[in-house]
């Protein structure tokens, strides 16, 4: 059986960045940049003051000395003008500095009677002084390709005087789920009948991710009607929801197969999660076959489906970051599969994450993952740890999840 | 100088959660629980077969005992009549279980030749049976009031049944710029302007923390221009930036006094930050008065708007989640303003977090904080600290910042 990197490895391996939209400054924010982003403008575009105060030339100022205030400068209305000695001019946080002044005398160091200023201090020059291009100088790169932006980058390129972002375009990704027995929220449920919790959960999954989810309506068990149910269908990936492994009652593969499926691989060693599919269909979409459980369903999300739409939204940032944490109790040795403990997560009072498995790690209780902040991941074959020992943790909520 | 708990605790007292609106389950992700979430069905609704299988008389199993097949039970097709001793029912993962059976005989102990069944292995009562209810039952609160909805809580409402969740209201956040030298990306800039990055960089702070931003238009410098841009503005925060000190042109506070404005504090100890102001406006809308310079906008975003959001949200979760860090570099000792340093992050050996300082810290550079990964929290009078000592960080990726 495939490990969980190998399994990755395979999926990740034909997938590219999907091609660039242009979004508008407003919507830009969680995307992911398709171009590195080029000033527009120098920051500041000149050289202005840093303090609220008075610019003056530093070789007239001194305990005492006495300048002409010959005009003022407020943010928006440069001074025309120029500066001679003797003189200085009214300045403002941000107010462009007048040619022939080269520091900021501070208010608090000074005192005005009229257009008469007597200086309490000398400056250097240069002092108080923010350099024009100092932060970025036109058509320098201020964001690399491949950045989700976060509200920082949104100013930044804000600043930069782009009102319009070129991002890689959001996966759209067909959500399938097969099965007599399964309702969505709210449908009438058939007897012995569950509600679909895994298409809801899943379709969050790929928000969160940055990607769009694609929705198809519910298909019974019938290969015909599985197959009809992606006639036509666009997008960048496929991803069934049951029905994968080679059960009696495991459809999907055979209705894929009608529209050319090729599989790459079906069984991983992973808990929970087996059977996971992966494969492309006709025209080289992208097939992901993930489990009906929904616990194994949201594990093999994590694993397999973030990274994969991470990748196609350009993201180069590593989407699976671990932590590091201590166990509060022990947890048993593993066997050949890589496992995912569902586990409560606290800090320790030097800040440290402090983990501990939940006693009953059963793939069918939904409810108690979602009272779980982390995973604890097991690796295969690794052995008992005790309490105190040091684990690879994924939190949860750090991806939306 | 109000300290920097003191002036949140001071915004967040007067705030609470926000009314409900019922939500539609696809739009839910995000969003903040305004109610406890109680389930609608037992999950499993009824006995279920954890494998597959047969269901079987434990009484009946042994090496060499031989059953009848009396029918099958695929998932959403229950099998309606009864067991007796000597029979078994064809059962898959998901199927319930069948009146009279006690236990699943996986497939893999057992033979099957037409409908006769050989038993290979005895097999437990009450083996590879997921009971009704197990994971939650019928009328359990699933989910608490208060929880901002991951993937997997949108799992266990689907699980539960439920298309609709009940959650607070976004907070609608106005965000007013002024400054006759503002102009919005992409619109001409006056002589000695600059393009306004603080309000589409605050406007992704407030999606980000779960509000809606109510862009106004840009307003120039002029009392009655401001006064006039927020009559009949209907909104749970007022955001202003820039113009909030009182310096010459700061005119925002007196144009905001002719709708009422109680202010209730203007200055903070912190750095980057000040100026930041509190205050009411009539029908007690909250204001806050947000720097005019980026990264000190973005700051006091960081420390006083995002957990206001939050509040109005009725997230219960602590926002400004810390985390600890060893130093790469030394640090100086502070006065007494809180300072924000911003840093690089890497990560040890032992997957800690590793900071550093970057050497500048002006305030101007927006392009630098956009490159930190973290910002290092130095308490007021904090001491200078070595290499390797241990100091408190907040990441600026955790928050979508």
């Amino acid at each position: 059986m495939l490990s969980v990197e190998d399994a990755r490895a395979r999926i990740l391996e034909p997938l590219t960045p999907l091609s660039a939209e242009f979004v508008a400054l407003d919507f830009a924010w969680g995307r992911v940049t398709a171009r590195p982003v080029a000033a527009r403008l120098s920051n500041p575009p000149a050289d202005i003051s840093a303090m609220d105060g008075y610019a003056v030339r530093a070789c007239d100022t001194g305990p005492g000395a006495r300048l002409a205030i010959i005009g003022a400068a407020p943010a928006g209305h440069p001074f025309t003008g120029a500066m001679s000695t003797g003189e200085s001019v009214r300045v403002f946080t941000g107010s462009v500095m007048p040619a022939g002044s080269d520091a900021v005398l501070i208010q608090e160091n000074a005192s005005r009677d009229g257009d008469r200023l007597t200086v309490h201090e000398a400056v250097a020059a240069g002092r108080h002084i923010r350099r024009a291009g100092q932060d970025f100088a036109r058509a320098d790169i201020v964001l690399p390709a491949g950045r989700r932006l976060g509200a920082r980058d949104i100013g930044v390129v804000a600043a930069a005087n782009h009102a319009w972002v070129a991002c890689h375009r959001r996966p759209i990704v067909a959500l399938l789920a097969t099965g007599d027995e399964v309702a969505f929220p709210g449908e009438p449920i058939p007897p012995g009948g569950i509600a679909n919790s895994n298409t809801p959960m899943l379709a969050a999954v790929i928000r969160a991710a940055g990607g769009e989810a694609l929705v198809l309506p519910p298909v019974a068990d019938n290969i015909a009607a599985i197959a009809g149910s992606i006639d036509g269908l666009r997008c960048d990936m496929l991803v069934t929801i049951g029905g994968a492994s080679v059960g009696d009652h495991d459809l999907v593969q055979a209705a894929l197969a009608e529209h050319g499926l090729a599989v790459d691989f079906w069984k991983i060693a992973m808990r929970p999660g087996k059977p996971l599919m992966h494969g492309r269909l006709q025209r080289d979409t992208p097939v992901l076959g993930l489990p009906g459980n929904p616990v194994s369903a949201l594990v093999c999300a994590l694993q397999f489906l973030l990274p994969a739409i991470a990748r196609m939204t350009g993201d180069r940032a590593e989407i699976l970051e671990r932590d590091s944490a201590v166990l509060a109790a022990p947890v048993g040795g593993n066997d050949q599969r890589a496992d995912h403990l569902r586990a409560s997560l606290t800090r320790d009072t030097a800040g440290g994450y402090v983990v501990r498995a939940f006693d009953r790690q059963d793939s069918g209780m939904l409810r108690r993952l979602a009272d779980s902040e982390a995973l604890i991941l097991r690796p295969p074959h690794a052995p008992a740890l005790p309490e105190g020992a040091r684990v690879e943790i994924i939190r949860l909520d750090r991806f939306g999840l």
